[in-house]
């Protein structure tokens, strides 16, 4: 018994529904192994990382406003892939540069995941990155409004039970889970 | 310090861009705190339930085609809210039953999260199911295609390296969390 994921083939008909700002939506017909064509509407998203850097006793946070869902979160640094085809890791230290101003010697891949493998295409890449530096002068996005927390590690566990993002709980629980292994 | 998450009011201005199967898409404005107004691509979800359901010595999970991303995926037992105002237990009983052919005597939430809060509103809330027992006739959705695998508690750690899914891994990890703490 295994985990093993199966392959699906590609669609066999498309029509493109919207191109957005972020998401491209779009109505496919696939057809199963056992020939049935079943047709789903699909989010197209080229990828993304989170990253969890730890820097001495803490772990880097940031709280920003995400209008969807009409709330002040606080997640782990991440952003989206520029293409389908970036390197995952230069697009993590792209990131963590910009939301939290840091660089990282020491960079390993915590596994990755589908956030809704039902609707939407997207594929987040975990990385730890630790040996941390300061950087300065890299741009934030336009309209980002970041604030930087530094939680500290003997808390980890209320930011695991109060933070409401699910890379951020996927990522801090993976954090978790190393301390303990490693202690 | 604390991760509460600030309120942000609701859209000042939105414009529906297509009503789907499973989500709408709009383009919403919304005014920040500072005054500052972002347009946002929002897709409408009504919210959905993950359940971990315990029994004996494993954990009952479902393999499924998912046409989205290619693949079968391993996963917890879940499904959408029938409406935003649906009980997410009421959810859960049913998903338990239509997936996996099991009522639960005890059910215990274990939290819930966003599944991607920067472009969809989908709140997930994750149950813990035990005291189960088998039920019969109850009809699964329509061209859902799903194989029940019973996962062996002792090899809960390969399920949490292989999995795929991000609402599965926040469910599995919170489980191996309680087992560990129960220990």
């Amino acid at each position: 018994m295994n985990a093993g994921q199966g392959g699906l083939g590609p669609p066999i008909r498309t029509t493109q529904i919207h191109r957005g700002v972020i998401v491209n939506l779009r109505s496919s017909d696939y057809r199963r192994p056992d020939g049935t064509v079943v047709t789903r509407e699909v989010m197209d998203h080229p990828g993304a990382v989170v990253i969890v850097p730890v820097e001495d006793d803490h772990v880097l946070l940031v709280r920003q406003p995400r209008e969807a869902v009409e709330e002040f979160t606080l997640e782990l640094p991440a952003g989206k892939l520029d293409a389908p085809g970036e390197d995952p890791l230069d697009c993590a230290r792209r990131e963590l540069a910009e939301e939290v101003g840091r660089a990282a010697a020491t960079w390993r891949d915590m596994g990755g995941f589908y956030t809704a493998p039902a609707i939407l295409t997207e594929f987040i890449h975990c990385f730890m990155a630790t040996d941390l530096s300061e950087v300065t002068g890299v741009a934030a996005d336009e309209d980002e409004a970041i604030e930087i927390v530094e939680w500290p590690l003997r808390r980890l566990g209320d930011a695991i039970d109060s933070v409401r993002d699910a890379k951020t709980l996927i990522g801090l629980l993976r954090l978790e889970r190393e301390l303990r292994a490693g202690a």
